[in-house]
């Protein structure tokens, strides 16, 4: 697989904006990447500390298969999203061809609503019963389960890398997982199957945040 | 009655964009229909899995009364919304000349708020006493009750049709019909009155789910 | 006062796009209208039953200050907004040059919070601290209390528009009233004026149903 | 430091309509201020009294260190914001390059959530382990503990600038404060900082407005 680097970029920087006008990456959260070789792995992504609003795709830089930039370019000065690591570990363990990572209000609420799991465990959110779900990539009926694994949020990237490359190998049929009060990761195996997911999951957060919120969370 | 196709599909697909950006119909949820020849029973609609916030008049089918394509074209290789049966018994039981089904958080959120009905009953959603309701079509006063019932979803498309029919048929009043966990179907003589339909309901759902919600759901 | 109709018109239409795209009237719901000559008491109006995301210039009507129609123009063959007697009853008891309907989610929400008045009183909701209170036309301080009267609904417009005018009279004061599970009513010297009146109340209306609600609403 | 007028206004009047299209400076609310120069301090603010969705580069006026217009331009005709001497206060005090209040649904209502400090204490908001929070400027980790200082609203400016410096010397590491009822300032180190410290804290209020609203408030 060989994508097109200059259309890829330019497709995640418009995801980017589009993202941005729903709310779901304000500031400089959020960060995106879609894998233009396998082998070598390569990665488009999505520089580090921009804004989502106002990307373009000399913002999109491509780095190698333990994080390195390789192509730097534009205003970014090559330095990649401080979360690349993440990126890979999704695109190695999933076969994914793009990794979107949202910070929305209803999933950074929901990443809180269970405690952490102990040992080794990571708490989960189960999502169940709602047609929605079928947009998912292989899910064909509503009466699907589906867990999305809370992982504790950590500054140390390389540590928290290897706790969602655990946790995906955990969850495989998970199709995204959730940073404790940090938002979403969720991919696919094409850009438009990854921005699918990410508009029926934040959907679904919202459904559920404002269906079963309890006395101390809305 | 017979509507000049081409301008039919440009005028679904421009609805399906106004939707997407309400986010009403993310994902690829949401599918929309207008009867194009009464006799035979000619539908315009909206091919299979599409989203809907770039749809295009090319992504728009016609299929004739059993849901079989008579004209594929575009993308979407001739492929109709799975729900196109749906949208027949709608067409054929209400003589309605537009069919749409959106999906938003708050229909979706009601749909799941009342039991199952017992037996061949179906659950509904009374909504009365307020001015908006004078939008429906022959509605005069905002006294008017209007029951909007709740069917239950279900994945086999010819058994969902026959109960949506019965359902219609039980409910000769009501103007939109609720799946549950799954969204909303309403109609309309033109594609403006269904469209007016669902800006009417979808408001309606928003007030009272903030309204009533009762300690399980918000 | 005798203001340039075509461009009155233009600026009634846009106030229709800008609210519609903040979702505060939906369906065909809302007026608009413009006070263009004082004596004869002569209003430019919105065409009764639009849909107010595609409003134009030409389908606002001119009517008299008893309702009747002496303009009128384009798609709306010249039938004005039914609740025109409610706005010829503001334009005149207040002096306003402009009296905007919206019908918002939390107008209307709050517009149902309280029980009707006893007898000639109607209810009212009292916002008392907030320093958007200060953009209302002659408001200097936070710390003002301004009374938004509540008028139950009724279909009998020559009733309702007494009521209003009552209403009027007894609460000098208020910017805006009002109506039961049926939207807001406000007004202005000017249409920025009545426009900015709008965007206050429905800020307000919005943070007290949040911060308000009960065990029964939200 | 000395930056380009011309281009610091159109900054400043794009920022406005950013903020109006999110609904966070409805009516007249909100300013926005920049320092064009440091010695002497002259500062580029929004005038006094406009709607922030129509804001042009000749609706900011020149200010001098007491709040005096040097440079009155476009149909403002010189009244800068009323609140111009709290631009001036954080400008010196934090040594800010740009200084931003908005005027939000959800800052309203955060600011109305914890009583009135005793004494010359204020009440603040506390915000923490919230991955967002590393969007505001040194932080670098979600472990940070944000306090937010609450300053009670007033209409006396003196009063009030004089005391929002006083509780900015008492919490030298807040990022922003709000005015009770009346919403949040905060500021940067240049206009896109500023910016990106308003985005965080609107994302970090709704979802704690949504997660801890009490039995009285959501």
């Amino acid at each position: 697989m060989r994508l097109e680097a200059g259309k890829v970029a330019s497709e995640l920087a418009a995801i980017g904006r589009r993202f941005y006008s729903r709310g779901w990456v304000l500031g400089t959260s959020g960060n995106f990447s879609a894998v233009v070789s396998r082998t070598p792995l390569r990665l488009a992504i999505t520089a580090s500390s921009l804004p989502k609003g106002t990307l373009r795709a000399s913002d999109i830089l491509q780095c190698d298969g333990r994080g390195r930039v390789i192509a730097p370019r534009g205003r970014a000065k090559g330095k990649p999203s401080a979360e690349t690591l993440l990126h890979i570990e999704v695109a190695r363990r999933r076969d994914a061809g793009a990794v979107l990572h949202t910070h929305s209000v209803w999933s950074t609420i929901l990443s809180d609503a269970w405690p952490s799991g102990a040992g080794d465990n990571v708490a989960a959110l189960a999502i169940e019963g709602y047609e929605m779900l079928k947009g998912l990539a292989g899910v064909t009926s509503h009466e699907h389960r589906e867990l999305v694994p809370i992982v504790d949020n950590d500054q140390d990237m390389t540590r928290l890398a290897r706790r969602v490359g655990e946790t995906l190998d955990r969850h495989p049929g998970a199709h995204a997982f959730l940073l404790r009060r940090h938002g979403m990761y969720t991919w696919g195996a094409t850009l438009a199957d990854a921005e699918r997911h990410v508009e029926i999951l934040e959907f679904l957060f919202e459904t559920i945040g404002r269906t079963q919120g309890g006395p101390s969370w809305r």
